[in-house]
């Protein structure tokens, strides 16, 4: 019953067309980790946008009126908010310095999720470079999935995490935005508890619970390590989408 | 560099008055876990309130007149809405259901963190029993935390958690309450990511990304196992305190 979770060595820098699936393959050799039934990778959404090709230079935005006044609201950079509400639904919240969105995949988060830590400048543009989320997480895992799948012979799940803050605290903690073979969302309600009383509602969101505690391992720095494996995840592997960890906007309270 | 988490063994249910160091220590051994220095224990609140007397018979609750108002909102028990406002500084939302408020002790939640699962009820009362959090979540993991030490002659961790809701997000996940000996919040700010950028801000909740990987252990329903050993935590123990988890009310956007 215990978990272990470990971070695999020698992934390369990853950059657009690379095949994901052969690259973890490989690590998970030179890491030593036989896939067994039941493991998971979760992985950062960084090097998943990143071989996807979803770098944009901020030379290629043209802000509209709306950016150009959140821009200052927020005193960010009119292009990289033109990116924000074009991968956004709904803006939140802004202030100095911050803008949390829905996105469009349907979590909240601050910047659409867009990113500009870790990722290599071109020498030759003085524009800085960004990085998008993948257009769909969900897609992105199921393929490397797959493709992890097809090389082990076993059935695992796949997990794509990015760092949220949260209302409340301070803080990241790593978070899903995709997944795919495992559930989001485990539902408890009707079990008995210790007692034998009834649970009234109680659904974990395991999947979070997950990409937290791998997250442990990534870093946020110049860790370098953005897979980790995971055995012993304790609940039923079962097919899921991303969506069931979202709440519906009528059972919010604080959008 | 591999994270393990292991559920110890044998917990036995637990009562007002118990010795929770000399508890887990037994189940330590039990469960075949040497403890070594940097080790950390994740610890359900919920053990630690029931150790601690904080079960409170709803029989010997008189409602406030405020209380009787926000039971009618929130369709609750009026004695169990006296006690969250006892517990509580601000309530923040009500619905039918749900009462959602900022707990004494600085985070925000529902309920206030009281519980009315894996309650052993007292079949001679009519009335129900739920459990509060304990008083000083902190007090409490430094003083498990050095008996820990003094049966084991190490330097050791020990985090307190519950199971939170999310704003934005279904299901809950483990969340920290209270620590002694790691760090709650680890900032990276002016580290060097990996093309040696400078990040700008990046602080990690590193308490609450283990709290929520350790929980996958913990199950919500009758699993029993309240506690969980972690090798691996791959941050710097130190002496901590819960708050600095808490976003300030000036810099939170949704309170």
């Amino acid at each position: 019953m215990t978990i272990v979770l470990t971070p695999l060595e020698k992934i390369p820098l990853i950059q657009a067309g690379d095949n994901l699936g052969e690259i973890i393959w490989r690590s998970l050799q030179m890491t030593e980790v036989n896939l067994e039934g039941g493991d998971i990778l979760v992985v950062a959404q960084k090097i998943i946008s990143k071989s996807e090709g979803r770098m944009v230079n901020l030379s290629t935005v043209t802000p509209s009126k709306r950016a150009y006044q959140l821009a200052k609201e927020t005193e960010k950079d009119a292009r990289l908010i033109e990116l924000v509400l074009m991968e956004s639904g709904d803006v939140l919240r802004t202030r100095p310095g911050t803008i949390i969105v829905e996105h469009k995949l349907g979590f909240v988060c601050a910047n659409a999720g867009i990113d500009r830590s870790n990722i290599l400048q071109d020498p030759e543009c003085e524009d800085e470079s960004v990085l998008l989320l993948p257009v769909n997480p969900d897609e992105s895992a199921e393929k490397l999935r797959r493709s992890l799948e097809t090389y082990s012979g076993v059935r695992v799940g796949v997990l794509v995490i990015d760092s949220h803050g949260r209302a409340w605290r301070m803080g990241v903690v790593g978070t899903t935005i995709g997944l795919s073979g495992l559930p989001g969302l485990e539902d408890l309600r009707g079990q008995a508890d210790l007692f034998g009383e009834t649970l009234k509602i109680t659904q974990v969101a395991c999947a979070d619970e997950l990409a937290a505690g791998a997250s442990l391992l990534m870093g946020q720095a110049g860790e370098g390590t953005p897979v980790v494996h995971v055995r012993g995840f304790p609940y039923r592997l079962r097919e899921a989408a991303f969506d069931e960890l979202v709440r519906p906007r009528d059972m919010d309270l604080f959008r």
